[in-house]
């Protein structure tokens, strides 16, 4: 394997990581419970005796499609996901990873904020990306999607994302439910934050930066299929990421750049680990966030444990 | 003006009610930024000076043809929403209040969580209501209606909600960004109250209701059009409602009955006031929710000064 993707291999996923999106959504679309119109009979399995994780067919049908489209059209290429098991050996230096339903609460409910996800890592580092989420247009959905260096696509137009570059503390923003928990806002910021927004579905609330909706997002503890296909998408879009850091015994906000150490050889298991939280907003404005969403260094023993768990 | 509607009255407001809800609907959809597609210009002005309140031209004509819809049909009706600024003198039996566009920095901002909320009270009793909200369907929205004692209908078909009798800890809920400062959950409650989603649009959450996606709201301090167009379709769809009320210094949550107090001879500005917080859930959980959303008593001075401003 070479140590880049030429710009043909990266043209041939930009034509192609779109239609993988397709393929997904249109199924969890079919299951999707549509008021005052038939879907397909959820058939709703849980993960665990809690129910606290429900497991759908649209899930696994997804999957299965999603993971047959890929590996028909990129056999060497690994594919990794929260559903699968495969195995815990090597892993090629082209892994797709995919979650072919995000937000798996909200779809199980019918509340239409929900995603599938799809992203390629060459050597741990996002080069590709795409989304589909439901939308209230005349198709039903966005699916939206990015190549390193080759911009955005909506529905198959090109996208120029008009992001500002100052804050508006009237806007709109995205923190997880455990934000407490794991940070504070800085005196100065307190009041001033944002509009709160909680969506329960990592990969729509950061299209939700892509389409200039909302201005950051925290992510807390996730998994790298929760965010692999929308990284690519915000990083052609002009956001930037931080995550956090140890240093020492401070933690800290630092530079985002990739997934796996490749120093450590990585094997197919270290791309199902948990990350640790990262920040996205825009590059003009990640320097101003990251000072004034502290990291509560106190609770460390508890996002630790929450993180390796 | 009799004490009650007659059914055929009740029937023709039926049949009315929806297509009320159509035409604001249609308006917000024009105006709604479409990404990918081009959508009507959005000229934003603001109400005060801190921009926190922005009105778009899309609320403007959605609230004059909605006013100009409602008066042709029921000329000695009497019409009350946020943007009007009629009168303060006597007012009919038969009120319409309607907020053309809820969640208004949702829409600005591109964010398909908002709603047109349409309501008629009778004596100040709700009787009647209708909304449009976006949805991810080949129409690109629902209209939500009911009449009382006539059931409820979405998009031209007759629903029936399944809602559940017992509530289910893991399970979509929503909540106000300002919820921890005027109420807490009991210790028995606390982390079984629900997977908390904030949407940003009062009328479009209690939607979420009607259509069986989340299991309960509390919603705080509003205006009556806020809540006059879902009210009689949650009442409709098996939903209970408790009111924040004061007796002595306690506060408690108290029966929903009626916006206004018919004894006071009720004057138009009786229908622009703030109303006192309110919770909504399935009549077989009020109770238990009640008892275990408890209202904080000592902020109430907080409670009460943000409820009179």
């Amino acid at each position: 394997m070479s140590d880049s993707l030429t710009s043909q291999e990266l043209s041939i996923v930009f034509s192609d990581i779109p239609k993988f999106a397709a393929i997904s959504g249109a199924i969890l679309e079919q299951y999707f419970k549509n008021p005052g119109l038939d879907s397909k009979y959820l058939d709703v399995k849980f993960k665990d005796s809690k129910k606290s994780d429900p497991v759908t067919l649209a899930d696994t049908e997804a999957q299965e499609s999603l993971v047959k489209a890929i590996h028909d059209k990129y056999p060497n290429h690994d594919v990794v996901g929260e559903e699968d098991k495969n195995n815990d050996g090597n892993i090629s230096d082209l892994v797709w990873v995919i979650d072919p339903l995000d937000g798996t609460r909200n779809f199980l409910n019918g509340f239409p904020l929900y995603a599938s996800s799809i992203g390629l890592l060459f050597q741990g580092e996002p080069v590709a990306g795409a989304l589909y989420i439901p939308w209230p247009n005349s198709k039903g959905h966005l699916i939206i999607s990015a190549v390193k260096g080759m911009g955005v696509t909506i529905n198959d137009q090109k996208y120029i994302n008009d992001i500002s570059s100052e804050f508006n503390s009237s806007g709109i923003i995205t923190l997880p439910g455990s934000f407490n928990k794991r940070f504070k806002f800085s005196k100065e910021f307190k009041g001033h934050s944002g509009e709160l927004r909680m969506g329960g579905s990592i990969a729509y609330e950061l299209s939700l930066l892509v389409l200039g909706i909302s201005q950051y997002a925290v992510i807390s503890s996730s998994h790298i299929w929760d965010v692999a296909g929308a990284i690519p998408i915000l990083f052609e879009s002009g956001y930037a990421i931080k995550q956090i850091s140890r240093s020492g015994h401070r933690y800290t906000w630092e530079s985002f750049d990739s997934f796996v150490n490749l120093a450590n050889n990585p094997k197919y298991e270290d791309y199902r680990t948990r990350i640790d939280p990262i920040l996205v907003s825009p590059i003009d404005q990640i320097e101003y966030l990251s000072k004034n969403i502290e990291i509560k260094n106190s609770s460390f023993a508890t996002l630790m444990k929450s993180i390796v768990k």
